[in-house]
């Protein structure tokens, strides 16, 4: 059993690459980044992994492939500021889970649903079903984190980030059974500190990790494919390197798979960049061959 | 000023006739339909009246002209029974209906800005900002009306019909204001039991009613167009006539538009079917010129 713990873009890549090569792939993904917006429940890194592990990922890097924007539309229509945008197909499925955790559900199960009902057969569980969410200081404004993302267009410095009810959350029954029967737990090449620092920070969660756990460097020829991580390792006090990452995950890591070697802990130096299936199955293989 | 009491189809269909031939025209409009599902607050009856005086109805008879469905396609590939139709737009207003309302605006005024971003220039009032919700009684069991409508197919005998909240609505300061400034008031020719009489219903309404009141008739040739209007006046205890609609309306009514005579009340008697704009029209204008 694989265990990946994953956030957005690198982590769902890394996912897709595991789906072929492991034998039973489990992700535990983010669910700090989650919003409540028109009526739904959004969560991000929990359906940015399922649609790539469907293969159902928009060429746009996130949403459904082919996914309209019709209800977007009609909100413009009517004078909304329409600030975060959801695909037609998408907010029927962040409708839905809203109405089954209204209905008394865990986020566990309204996430397994959508897993089940694209036909994913590798689990998605959310780190936790008690709300967390991220709130990051910019300029001397909290900002919800998509507000941060989008509105914000992730300026920074970044002054801090608090992860709003994390001392209420707890790893699911699910979690603490995978990180069990997990041979190998790979932190996904997401961004340490918003993406894979929520889960690593529910309370208990980073204890009932006793396999041997490597991590893959988001960390493309030094620099950041995508996103605002440059900004939040600045925040935590770490370089762009591979030592940064490992000095991050300080305690955590058994190995680090990177594009350039880290001193201070076992490295396999190989190409991280995930840009083809073919590229993230190779990684995924060498990961799995590596893991010390 | 015009004010129309209005329904389902046929207080539209009046309502956009009487747009073209009254000076001003106010529509007060049945809101014991609504729902709230999809995150959404559905108002059926002031939507309807709105999309038909926005010349946006759809050829289907309710909903946007040319909307997708693409939200409702996406909750049933999930798996979700949709009972309840709503197109993408259509759900983009209902949305935002049920965001204005969290927000703390009254219905009034999310209804209003609805009817404003859809470029209508006659007022369209819901009856009251309060909740009222239709049920029906059918076989024994209490049904909320749309699903009785849909789920049920309206499959009478109606045994029963409950105006659940109506003691606790009252008429809003604009629907007062209407009906003070009215010059005449017209009854639509939606269901007498269902769509009017909730209307007719909430306390205090009907007393504020001064000017001379005129009803059209819901019946044509004898017959219901369309929906179970049939089924509600047999519960009232009234024929499928002109006399069984007067009745239903006792106390209320100076005069009654329809194609055959009542014996109690002042008739006058023509085509009230409203097929086309022209004819919607045409009835507009003998209802206003007969107003007794």
């Amino acid at each position: 059993v694989v265990v990946l713990l994953a956030g957005g873009t690198g982590g769902a890549k890394l996912a897709r690459g595991l789906l072929d090569e492991a034998d039973e792939l489990i992700v535990i993904a983010n669910t700090a980044d989650d919003l409540e917006i028109y009526g739904a429940h959004v969560s991000p890194d929990p359906d940015l992994v399922t649609f790539w592990l469907a293969d159902r990922i928009d060429e746009r890097g996130w949403g459904l492939a082919g996914d309209t924007f019709h209800v977007m539309d009609g909100l413009r229509e009517l004078g909304d500021d329409v600030w975060f945008n959801l695909g037609d197909r998408d907010l029927a499925l962040c409708l839905r889970r809203a109405r089954r955790l209204a209905e008394g559900a865990r986020l566990t199960e309204a996430i397994d649903e959508a897993r089940q009902a694209l036909g994913v057969k590798a689990r998605v569980l959310p780190m936790a079903d008690e709300p967390v969410r991220t709130h990051v200081k910019a300029r001397g404004m909290w900002h919800p984190f998509q507000e941060f993302m989008i509105r914000e267009r992730a300026a920074g410095p970044v002054e801090d980030v608090e992860l709003r009810g994390i001392e209420h959350a707890r790893p699911t029954p699910e979690v603490l059974d995978a990180l069990e029967r997990a041979d190998v737990i790979v932190v996904g090449p997401s961004n340490p500190v918003i993406s894979i620092g929520p889960i690593l920070a529910v309370p208990g969660l980073r204890e009932a990790m006793r396999a041997r756990v490597v991590a893959v460097s988001p960390l493309v020829r030094g620099a950041v494919l995508k996103g605002p991580t440059a900004e939040f390792l600045a925040w935590a006090g770490h370089p762009l390197t591979s030592e940064g990452i490992a000095a991050h995950y300080a305690g955590l890591l058994d190995g680090l798979v990177a594009d350039e070697r880290a001193e201070s802990i076992p490295t396999l130096v190989t190409d991280v960049e995930m840009a083809d299936q073919e590229a993230r199955r190779r990684v995924a293989r060498e990961v799995l061959a590596f893991a010390p």
